[in-house]
């Protein structure tokens, strides 16, 4: 059976080298599941960089830009992290360039991996299906908070080792961590995360509304795939 | 309410500052449940070194020495890392040298702390009551395996969550992770962790019994405390 790891945060990655491994990249508040959301409404492919610099020279050769830090959008930009942003307005046809805190730089990190993959609950079922056509080892990539372990990126691991738990090995603590907290808390996933502390700081800026859609499982029916750094939807994989 | 983080592993400590905090150093398997016991056991004082060098260098002066790497005693010392190890024997008044794999690394990374103290399930009324009896913030530091998570250090970090959550701020994800897990499996800790690994490393080295003394609470009713480079036991403040 192959292997199933998760890496709760890109500062132990160092651990689990990503190299012949499909890495699932995981930012639930809000990256992964705003990538998710703009492929899935007509945004043609998105450029993840690290620093705000590099997403504003994209912007200024005709890229939409999005950019978040420390939650907000900072100023001179066209979007932030919001994936409702993407459902309000009609951006079809576009490229996006996208810098947020923690979710492109863990896509950043994971550049040795055989394949990178999206993962978000709005798109679970398309990471599964994808994942059991696949034959390499599996590592489960939260993006976390600046370095720091999350819930909701963990809680996410948790559901994909579930779903997988019968045809993979369970190969670290993490993931069996990971596991139980996601097998405990399924049926109120939010009552469970509202002791978390990005939780809280979305509370606070007014995006409960992000959280609710962040929460919802398979919106869409969609698989970012990472190839020579762009995303770009993989529609044939469902 | 003063703080109480959770930091997963060492090599996150960059995140949780330990200046001015009380830091519980966590090694369930084995090495914090082998300290208290080897104090409680009559040895005065413990000095915890990095290397095996150095622990052999203390050996030549006359310390006793314990050593362990990959869970096994390295030749040329006289203990490894099994609690065990000093109930059978009598080392009283002897001072012991210790190196081994993550413990004593967690305690060398933490020592720009306010005070440093070793927690395990045998003395675990012993760290929260002295808890209880400072203000400083908390934080409690899993030794983890080699810079990795690991389950038995997350779950006793938990349990003392647990049992401070009406006093303390859970203050990180980590300890609310820590905590949940905790308060899903406390009655049946063995069944939750024969899923790790070192669960599994410590069983295939024949380490069963040290496994189920390690899941032993308040055997001793001991607090060891790092004070210029040694361990001693704080017996008044029990």
């Amino acid at each position: 059976m192959k292997n199933l790891e998760v890496c709760f945060t890109p500062d132990l990655l160092t651990y689990y080298p990503p190299e012949g491994k499909i890495v699932v990249v995981i930012d639930i508040f809000r990256a992964t599941t705003t990538m998710v959301t703009a492929l899935a409404n007509g945004i043609e492919s998105i450029t993840p960089v690290a620093s705000l610099e590099e997403c504003k020279a994209l912007q200024n050769q005709g890229y939409l830009a999005a950019a978040e830090r420390e939650g907000k959008m900072p100023e001179g930009f066209d979007l932030g992290n919001s994936p409702l942003s993407h459902i309000e307005q009609d951006f079809s046809g576009q490229k996006l360039a996208m810098t947020t805190s923690n979710g492109t730089l863990a896509i950043t990190k994971s550049k040795t991996a055989d394949q990178i993959i999206i993962g978000a609950f709005i798109n679970i079922s398309a990471v599964i299906q994808y994942l059991q056509g696949q034959s390499n080892d599996i590592l489960l990539l939260c993006a976390g908070w600046k370095g720091r372990v999350n819930m909701e990126d963990s809680l996410f691991a948790g559901a994909v080792a579930h779903t997988l738990a019968s045809e993979v090995t369970i190969a670290n603590d993490a993931a069996v961590m990971a596991l139980h907290l996601y097998q405990t808390h399924q049926e109120n996933m939010a009552g469970f995360l509202k002791d978390g502390l990005h939780y809280h700081r979305l509370q606070r800026l007014g995006r409960s509304e992000d959280i609710e859609f962040c929460l919802k499982k398979d919106v869409y029916d969609l698989l970012p795939i990472y190839q020579q750094g762009i995303l770009m939807a993989k529609a044939e994989s469902i």
